[in-house]
């Protein structure tokens, strides 16, 4: 197989509803689309979620980080690319370029995914799913962002509560991945995203939450334009951390 | 021009991040396809919002009532047709057909819309824009379900309130239509939408609500599926008005 047939490159355009204030496609929506291009990416390969869950397996996203130069504005095409860069026994690395309307890079991400049995819940060997042949996709193609790091909430200033509702809650019954994002995002008052763009996000998967939860945003102002938040349910366990880099 | 012609028909699928806990598109991302189609709709035939905007006006939605056999399931392709049903000095009605995976229809919508200014905010006179061209698209083609009705909240008992947030806003400063939507089907406990489905679903759109504003939520139950909803900006004006039937 060459390099090239390894990555999956999927079109989209910027929606009306999909674009902030500001005209720019949202971080939820892009993170949308890249978890959306991994589904697609996987399943073209045979090891899409339908495919896992006939076994009783599915893939559950651990990080995430998206590192722009810009956003597509609304109605401007862009497009995705995905490949695999690494898969361990229990951990899959998933790396993303997205390309504007002229096919120019103009941000990167990188996942971390681990595929769990929906039986016990727990993590399963990718290395010997499908006799191991998840390692054939490995694409040596370039992400030049750095990957995810540990995210620490240090001094913890409440921002926000949200008690989840009907719109927050995916098919597996959890909040799904998305709605953190908007929730972590809604923290900001509207003039940041006036003056500023952000430049990276990084999102850190912990544990699931549920209808009816009551989800505490703890926000830490790291450096000027660096803040680092914590989600914590019903006062006691964290569900996901998240850095938001402006510039 | 043919009946047919005047016909748009777009292709969805039901994408994961875009279906609920019962696994069925949700409201909201349908409302959303079909605004986009009216606009796919208008923009191909000359009077899409880019055209628009250079002569500063612009297409404001009055009303919107969806009606539904079915819902798609997750990862179900399915296909939206919409059409103009007619055109008035400072409305035009235009419909939509839902269609399942095998083009049978599950659905169907209608939607006012009224055209304004953008510089005085007044209406403007669609018979007279593009010398009229737009009645050529008036299109016979059947919709079966009932127009947009009144809605009046008598009883208001406060269901909920919500402060605006940077995600609510749109690229024109205000709260966007298909966020109202979900923020009124989150009023409702997650227990209905397991035990029954929405087979009507009815917006008035009335005022703008901006950043900030708070957003109070009044819901009435009309009969035992039947509820009106009535959402106040800051205490005082209607901003929107809704009708939620259960089945």
């Amino acid at each position: 197989m060459t390099e090239e047939n390894k990555i999956g490159t999927y079109s989209f355009v910027a929606e009306p509803f999909h674009v902030d204030f500001t005209g720019r496609l949202t971080m939820g929506v892009l993170g949308n689309h890249l978890l959306n291009c991994a589904g697609f990416h996987a399943t073209e390969r045979g090891f899409g979620i339908a495919t896992l869950n006939e076994s009783n397996y599915t893939w559950v996203l651990s990080r995430l980080a998206i590192e722009l130069e810009e956003m597509p504005l609304q109605y401007e095409s862009f497009s995705v690319q995905t490949w695999i860069e690494n898969v361990y026994r229990l951990f899959t690395d998933r790396n993303f370029a997205i390309l504007n309307k002229d096919g120019k890079p103009i941000g990167y991400a990188r996942s971390i995914w681990a595929m769990i049995s929906m039986d016990t819940r727990k993590p399963a060997d990718l290395l010997s799913l499908h006799n191991g042949s998840i390692v054939d996709y490995i694409c040596q193609k370039e992400c030049p962002i750095e990957k995810p790091g540990r995210i620490k909430v240090n001094q913890k200033e409440l921002a926000g509560e949200v008690v989840t509702k009907y719109s927050d809650i995916d098919i597996n019954g959890h909040v799904n991945s998305i709605r953190y994002i908007e929730h972590i995002l809604d923290l900001f008052p509207l003039e940041i995203f006036r003056e500023k763009r952000i430049r990276r996000f990084e999102m850190a998967y912990n544990a699931e939450s549920y209808y009816g939860d009551t989800l505490a945003f703890y926000k830490e102002q790291v450096s000027e334009n660096e803040y680092d938040i914590e989600v914590k349910k019903n006062g006691q366990e964290v569900v996901v951390r998240s850095k938001v880099i402006f510039i």
